[in-house]
């Protein structure tokens, strides 16, 4: 039998490596923040949700309470540092647009911006909210989904992609070898 | 400017390829259950959640109704076909326990049984339920968290572990090649 040990706080470590995306809100004012978020999940089809898990001390949960909506961005390996920009900084303190360098454009049908580097984009209206430990669950429906055309097609084309998986810290895993499963 | 395309139904292809685990069920007679579920999510850190996605036709959300609490157990590429009868039958025509070939062992602190041959395991109570279109998010207090030693140290090893990151139907990613983030 193999040796399993506890993993205590990082049981969330389990659950890695996983997509990373940019999540972009906006002030009533419109100021617009970006946040880089691995802790979400597709909830269901119809209609189309995502959840995404937000520390209820940041910036990023303070704008979802003044305008709940939100963009979820998809960035790629070229978009590295600007996602460690987004992920450690606060937008209480810094500009995150500015200081990631990041290129916002206007959304289809919801008041925060997307950010044009990403190859994917959801814009999202929260639809639900559940508070769990520190965190709040915003549950969002998807009111528009586009992608790059060259990085895309019904699902990611990973030889053209290089998409950032977070691991932890600095770490992060490109998902690049697939396999398929056999037909019984 | 990249040209970008709607990606309509295949809006949740944005945020995989992701974590496949194994769901372990359990009727209140004790029969258990195994599906594979890929839109999960931690939740917080204080307390330990989870949350996973389940259709609420399936069988493992009427389990969940009788038996409040499963186990989150992670497959390694080793597993794929055992993954695929999990993902593909339900549990209400196929014991699939049996038909996937894998081992149950009773867990620690809750009634649904773990997964021998994957490599982490999180034993869970559902502590909310959030229905979503067709689906039921449930976020699960963890209980117990454990893994492999030789495949886990605060994180996976990933040179020595395959896990299976699900794209779509039968294709899998696994995640091999890392990166870090530089320090500014």
């Amino acid at each position: 039998m193999v040796t399993k040990v506890d993993v205590g706080d990082y049981f969330h470590q389990l659950l890695h490596p996983r997509p990373t995306v940019l999540v972009v809100t906006v002030s009533r004012d419109g100021r617009a923040n970006v946040m880089a978020c691995s802790w979400n999940t597709p909830v269901s089809e119809e209609p189309p949700t995502v959840a995404i898990s937000i520390w209820r001390e940041s910036y990023t949960h303070q704008l979802l309470k003044e305008v709940p909506e939100f963009t979820v961005n998809v960035p790629t390996a070229q978009l590295l540092r600007a996602v460690m920009v987004a992920g450690t900084a606060s937008g209480r303190e810094v500009d995150k647009a500015s200081a990631t360098g990041l290129t916002l454009r206007p959304a289809r049908r919801v008041r925060p911006p997307i950010i044009e580097e990403c190859v994917g984009h959801l814009e999202c209206r929260v639809v639900e909210e559940v508070a769990v430990g520190e965190c709040t669950l915003f549950v969002g429906e998807v009111l528009e989904a586009y992608a790059s055309s060259s990085a895309f097609d019904r699902g990611w084309r990973l030889r053209d992609v290089d998409l950032l998986l977070h691991l932890w810290g600095r770490r992060f895993a490109i998902p690049k070898r697939t396999i398929w499963a056999r037909r019984e």
